[in-house]
């Protein structure tokens, strides 16, 4: 199954909850797109393609539940649920993304609120459907620039559970293993949720890829002894000048990287590029509850003294000096950024 | 009580049992010299000088065990012991320095076996007491490089449990803290024991220092962000020229810091300078059991996939370029290091 989908059966919205991998696979099936925005927030569904298409369906849950008997009633409603599920999560763009182009596309359906429900699951399902194709075409590119041998390291989950199938950056590198390609994964555990330990392992464990999983903090160890060839990242939003907001230790990794000549790249579907936002400064990054690091909530001890206090950015800036190259589906953008960003970008708009 | 200390009423040696802390508070009782390297390789005791003071201990406690009745047949036997106890870890240098101390301390020691087995438990005690004066006169150079009002990050444990007493970097912040200094701490957790969660943490709670745990991925978005003005860390092994061996991520935060132009210190007594090694690419680097990265052993819980292998360096090597200065006993050190240290270690030798 996809990692998030309508199902048409039932006229429910499923996903699978990330959140008990790799010990548990479970369904989460939503009627109510409060709930999913609250599933959003605690994250069993992450990753920006995936959010993005949540929200979606979100949405054409939010249509079902509206109780409106017209077009104009139902797109306030719309609206309004629209509102609600961007706040779920700040970082990510595809979110927002997602939800004003339902808006957008359905502004001028003619007919009753019927047809105006089916019309924002139609351009759901839509946005479903591309993610799947801009992946896989962002994997083509991508693959093309890793070598037979290379051993590559990842950052975060990037995969199907990070999109709506098949991923970005592990796109990316399961692309080139399907290409025959003998390659080599260094998972960073990504703390504090662990998402490389357990969902990039397990998805590289059914993919076949071998892997060894590190510390985030030994990456660096790692990349100054020549055992790494290219580093592959996802991202949250990237701004017009390539500044790249990703899951946090991104920008740590993207030093070791550049101290040490690997190239890195990130792999973004342009729904991801933010052209408003001149620079990363300007994005929001969200700061998450500290039990996350705390308390190790997700394995259930608490490590530290009672008492301790933590912080918790979940997202961190890495300026475009460091960024090798973007992959996007329209090819791999190099800098200059600025311009070549929104050539990229433009592609896909005009 | 110390970190680590003989009992005179029993003739045993006695360590806090680091792995239990902060949720227990227990002393582990030895009598055997064995048992004392197995437990510096299991980590009931960690940090370069707590692991040297508890290595010479374990040398007194292998005179006491040594049946040998003349001064000769127990040197052999003691030197038997020495390189037993050297192999517990590899990486601290001060483990070999202690041990190679107390052989060439004693090695004119007139009389039976028993004066040598004396002589052999003064010079560990000496050991042990020069390390609590030496980490005072270290932390008295240190604060001076903290101003008022600093937000600090240090990484791994580098406090009283790191050593006899008292502390290499975090004895400087204490000594800050003491000195009236409102200063503030951001403690990396420091994966994959959480030497950082676990023990500097209490240590600060104990001590009423204010810090906020972060997950160590989580150093470069502070840095970045204005909000740190100092990195402060501890160290294995400096090799001549300033590059520092310490505990695994070190290289990363120290990159961080550099990039945003925050000094970035090494606090390491002159016993743990290796001026035989010209630079960090020779000191050898412990790889431990992948189980700490996979299975959370710590924790109790395995949050990897069954199967998943993982890769678990303990240190990296921090290249001198990196380091602001390294603060001795003997003053605080700045580049050109493989002058400058060497001026420093034989202020003590000499």
């Amino acid at each position: 199954m996809r990692t998030v989908e309508w199902n048409y059966a039932t006229s429910q919205f499923q996903m699978i909850d990330q959140r008990l991998l790799p010990g548990e696979f479970k369904v989460a099936v939503f009627d109510d797109y409060q709930e999913v925005a609250q599933a959003i927030t605690d994250m069993v569904v992450r990753g920006a393609p995936a959010i993005g298409a949540a929200a979606a369906f979100g949405l054409a849950l939010a249509a079902q539940q509206s109780a409106a008997k017209d077009a104009a009633n139902l797109r306030a409603d719309l609206i309004a649920a629209s509102d609600y599920l961007k706040e779920a999560r700040p970082t990510a763009v595809n979110l927002a993304w997602a939800l004003d182009r339902i808006l957008g596309a359905t502004a001028d359906i003619q007919g009753g609120a019927d047809d105006l429900r089916e019309a924002v699951l139609a351009e759901a399902q839509k946005i479903a459907d591309e993610d799947v194709e801009i992946n896989k075409r962002m994997a083509a590119h991508g693959a093309a620039l890793i070598d037979d041998g290379d051993t590559v390291i990842h950052h975060c989950n990037t995969g199907a559970l990070a999109t709506v199938d098949w991923g970005t950056a592990l796109g990316v590198i399961r692309m080139a293993h399907e290409q025959g390609k003998n390659i080599h994964v260094l998972v960073d555990e990504t703390r504090p949720r662990l998402q490389g330990a357990r969902l990039t392992a397990w998805e590289l464990t059914q993919y076949g890829v071998p892997f060894d999983i590190i510390s985030d903090n030994a990456a660096g160890s790692f990349l100054s002894s020549d055992q790494v060839q290219k580093a592959f990242v996802g991202s949250d939003r990237t701004a017009a000048n390539g500044d790249v907001a990703n899951k946090i230790g991104t920008y740590m990794l993207a030093l070791a990287a550049h101290d040490n000549d690997v190239p890195f790249y990130a792999v973004v579907p342009t729904s991801t590029i933010d052209l408003s936002l001149a620079s990363g400064e300007m994005i929001p990054i969200e700061e998450r509850d500290p039990a996350e690091v705390l308390d190790l909530t997700l394995l259930g001890r608490q490590v530290s003294p009672k008492g301790a206090s933590a912080r918790n950015p979940a997202f961190d800036i890495t300026p475009n000096r460091l960024v090798t190259g973007i992959v996007t589906e329209n090819g791999v953008v190099y800098p200059p950024y600025t311009d070549n960003l929104r050539k990229a970008v433009n592609v896909t708009t005009s």
